[in-house]
Order: structure tokens, then C-alpha cells, then sequence
């Protein structure tokens, strides 16, 4: 099944412990839609500028992806982002946005109305409700950051409204409601529209909230963090492939999904920027699963 | 199998966002014995101070444990602690630290010597030292703090080539060894000496690695913290309470155990001091074990 993704294109500029990559691909559609094309058809809308490398798109074209919704502007560069990364790298420190080409809502192809599955990547809660009305898909997750929860709170809060999942990380769902206990605060944001939460927790991991079910677990255990941009859109990107592939939102099937969620974002952080999750084949990724269920296993 | 523990008995005054509770039985060998008990015979070799209630000991009788070991001074007040926590509760802050009793090492009962498994909960590892070698205990795990890691790194090197098991936190895992990433501090403790390393994450859970495999389990999804005192200790006590019950170190047995010891840290933390553990019956561990089993299962 097909599974749109409407997110952001990006030029990174990324510093670790483990070094320094300057002017590197980046975005949230990108990550995603290499990690779930490895699993199903991805329809990719962005804007992006003169600037942006063709190359880039490379992989994606070889694991058939649909390309028709990006949109390049002549007299704007692509979306830019700068950040740094200290100590356990669970948080990057943001040293730069110039949001350029994000400026506009990215144009929606008619091909891309009525898929099936779709993803809100992170972007202002206007533009996703706008793309979520124009799209009609069948299954919607979003995902958000705190700039939203600070300043389009209200916007959010319509666009959850109309959720069938959403994927934040720790932070954000305590802030979002209020509750420092991450149980409580999955429950509270059920509450507020999604059937379906996922809160990730980066090097611990993420933990899923269901009305009926809840399920943990744990990062997997990746010995070299080398850069962790783009993890969390792996992470959604593996699942919702999974997911969108199997048509399939059963308990044991979110808990399946979960797992190759983790192991795109297992890939992505043992590279700077696009390159490991570039590299990657299915195979990889099935042999992390493997993994990861055994390293879980009771 | 018997299983000894040497260790702290504390009277604790602790306050959280929860409450405050004052001059309450506390102590790393109590909240251990109190989970441990429920698996197997416990006997506890620790100090206290003529002040210390009686009736503190009515559950530990009650499941049979052997406290001969428990050392009363008329000339001096049990070990007193006080501590808080505030927002996510992961850390105490200690507001006072008397040692009182515990300058003296425990006393232990020839009747102890030789059991099969040992526990050396959280003490100087002189002590730990000379309580491992008067115990010859055949199966030993031991715990340790940030303070012994800065003052007595050498002893404690000394102490960990000797034990089977350590079971640590996070911070003190990153701190002995030097490696931020947790899977390398796991892997670096094992050349220390251990066989089995256990590194404990608060509410993140905790994993266990040997040379052959490592197993990550996420915390019980608790909704209400109340006081995180001695959830370390309680997971320790299940753990090795099962273990030392089966008498098997196998990999599916060190599974299982970590479950149970996730099982009595989350009763531990849901009351003040030990009131939630000394409570619990058999009956609540299992029914926890058969949740979080479900909790993790992929």
C-alpha cells in the first residue's frame, strides 16, 4: 500500500563527539521515506531549492519511490539546519534555521489524494492540518516538536483531533500534557485524539499506547552513536513501512512495526547524516529485528 | 538455596513530591530480604542501633528469613539517612548521612558460611571484601555507590574480580568505566571481572549483559511513583531471590529473574519506605511478572 509522506528536505550542518559533517542531506521526509521505502510504495511531497544535490534522491528512486511532490524553487534555497551534539547526544543544541523554501506549504500532487496510509512529518500544525485535508488518506500519523506545543498549541491540539496515531519523543509528551510520568502522560495524550501513541525515548528506547494495550521497548543496543539526526523520522519511517505494507494495525502488528522502527533508527545514528540508512538494505534491517526481538526476548 | 545478604539498615527521612515520611525503616539488606524472602531463605548479616523497632522485622519472620546476622549496638543509633527527590525522581539528593552503626562491619554467623548465594549490598569494599571472604559463598553479587568508585576505585577493582555479578546504576556503569554508551560500559565491566553485569535505568528499565548475550527489559509501567527508595535493593532481592530459588544461571533464567526483580522495584516505589514490599505477597509479584512479560513481548 502506499504511504505519502509531507515533510521537510533539509541541508545539514552537524557537529558530535565523532566529528563534523558540513552541508549534508537532511529532513524529515528524506529519513522517513528512505526507511519505509525499503517496505512499501512512498510518495514524498517537500520543497526544496536550486541547491538541493539530485543525487540525493538516488536510493529513494531505486526503491521506487514517487517523487512528483517535490518542488523546487529557483529563487530560494533549500531549508537549512545547523546543530551540535554533546555528552549521551540525546538532545542536539540548534545552532541554525533558515527555513528558506519551508516558508511555503508544500504542493500536494492530485496523485497523492486518498493514500491509504499517510505521515505528517514535523511542520507547523497549520500546514499539517492543511495537507491532512487536501490528502484524505485513510490512516494518519503526525509527529510535532516543542516549538509547536509552545506557540501553535491550539493548532495542535485540532490536528491531533484528526490523528490516527501520532510518534513524539519523551519530552514533548510531558510538556504537550502536563505529566511527568510517561505512563500517565501516553494515556492523557489518547485522550486527545490519536487511537495510537507512540512516545520515543531515544537511547531508552520508545513505548507504544494503545487503549487496549500498551508496549515497551527498548533502543537497540548500537555500540557507536555517531550521529543521532534523524533518528525519530527513521523510526516513524520503519513503522509506518511495516505497517502501510501489511495493512495491518493490529496489536501484534504495531509491536512488529515497533521493532523495525528501531532498527532504521539503529542504522541511522552509526552514520552522519543520510548515509548508513542510504547503504542499508532489507536484509540489514531484517537481521536487526532478529536481533532486537532476541535482545527482548523473556 | 539460602541466600545471604550483608548490607545497611537505615532509619530514612525522605521527602518526595509525593509527601514526606519520617524516621522510617529503610536500609539496602531490609528493602533486599523483603523481596528476596519471597523466593527463597533469606539471612541477613547487618548492624543496627538499639533504636531500631522490632516490629520492622515481623514480615521478614514471617517469610522465614534467618536473622541471626542482625548486629545490635546499645552504645550507638542505627544509620540514618535523609533524602529528597524532586521532578522525575531518577536521583536523591542526600541531606544527611549518619553512620552511627555501620563504622562497625557486620558480624557474620558462622551458620552463614558457605551458603550458595551471596549478596554484598552497597557497602565500602573493605567491608565487601572481608565480609566475601569470611562468607565463601559460591555465587556472589555485589552492588556498589558513586562514592566508592571516587574514594576506594582500587578497592573495589579489588572486590569486583572476585564477584560473579555486579548490579549497578547507569551513572556509576558510565563513571567506573569511562564509556558514555552503555552497551561499551556494559562490555568494559564484564573484563573487570563479573560474569554478569546488571545495569539498572531508574525508569527506564535495566539490562543485563554476559559474554554470551545481553537482555534489556523495560521499568513496570507504574503510574504513580511515590518514593523510588530502595528500588535498586528490591531489584536486586527479586532477582537474586529467583535465582538463588532455581539455583540456575541460565540465560533463560537470568531473564526471568530480571523480570521479577522489575517486578518488587515497582512495588518498592509505589509507597513510602517499605510499606508497599512488606505488603506484597507471592501472588502480586507473579501477577506483575505475567504484565510486564506481556508488556515486552513482541
Amino acid at each position: 500500500m502506499t504511504l505519502v509522506v509531507v515533510g521537510s528536505v533539509g541541508i545539514d550542518t552537524v557537529e558530535t563527539p565523532h566529528g563534523r559533517a558540513e552541508n549534508v542531506v537532511g529532513g524529515s521526509s528524506v529519513y522517513f521515506s528512505l526507511a519505509a521505502s525499503h517496505f512499501t510504495k512512498v510518495r514524498l511531497a517537500a520543497n526544496i531549492g536550486s541547491d538541493f544535490p539530485d543525487q540525493a534522491w538516488a536510493a529513494l528512486r531505486e526503491r521506487g519511490a514517487d517523487l512528483d511532490g517535490i518542488q523546487s524553487f529557483d529563487d530560494q534555497p533549500t531549508f537549512r539546519w545547523s546543530g551540535k551534539y554533546e555528552g549521551n547526544m540525546n538532545e542536539a543544541e540548534t545552532l541554525l534555521t533558515e527555513l528558506n523554501v519551508l516558508a511555503e506549504p508544500p504542493a500536494i500532487p492530485t496523485s497523492y489524494v486518498g493514500s491509504p496510509f499517510v505521515f505528517l512529518a514535523n511542520m507547523g500544525p497549520d500546514v499539517q492540518l492543511q495537507a491532512l485535508e487536501t490528502l484524505k488518506g485513510k490512516v494518519v500519523f503526525g509527529d510535532t516538536m516543542n516549538l509547536w506545543i509552545d506557540i501553535q498549541r491550539e493548532a495542535l491540539l485540532r490536528v491531533m483531533k484528526r490523528l490516527d496515531g501520532l510518534i513524539l519523543n519523551d519530552a514533548e509528551a510531558r510538556e504537550l500534557t502536563g505529566q511527568s510520568n510517561l505512563i500517565l502522560a501516553g494515556e492523557a495524550l489518547l485522550q486527545m485524539g490519536p487511537d495510537i501513541i507512540v512516545v520515543k525515548k531515544g537511547e531508552h528506547g520508545a513505548t507504544l499506547f494503545t487503549k487496549d494495550f500498551h508496549f515497551a521497548l527498548p533502543a537497540f543496543p548500537t555500540k557507536c552513536v555517531v550521529d543521532p539526526t534523524g533518528a525519530g523520522d527513521s523510526f516513524a519511517g520503519g513503522m509506518l513501512g511495516y505497517l502501510a505494507h501489511h495493512k495491518d494495525l493490529s496489536p501484534a502488528s504495531l509491536r512488529r512495526a515497533m521493532v523495525y522502527g528501531t532498527a532504521a533508527a539503529s542504522l541511522t545514528v552509526e552514520a552522519f547524516s543520510t548515509q548508513a540508512l542510504t547503504q542499508a538494505t532489507r536484509k540489514d534491517l531484517d537481521e536487526r529485528f532478529e536481533q532486537l526481538v532476541h535482545f527482548v526476548r523473556v
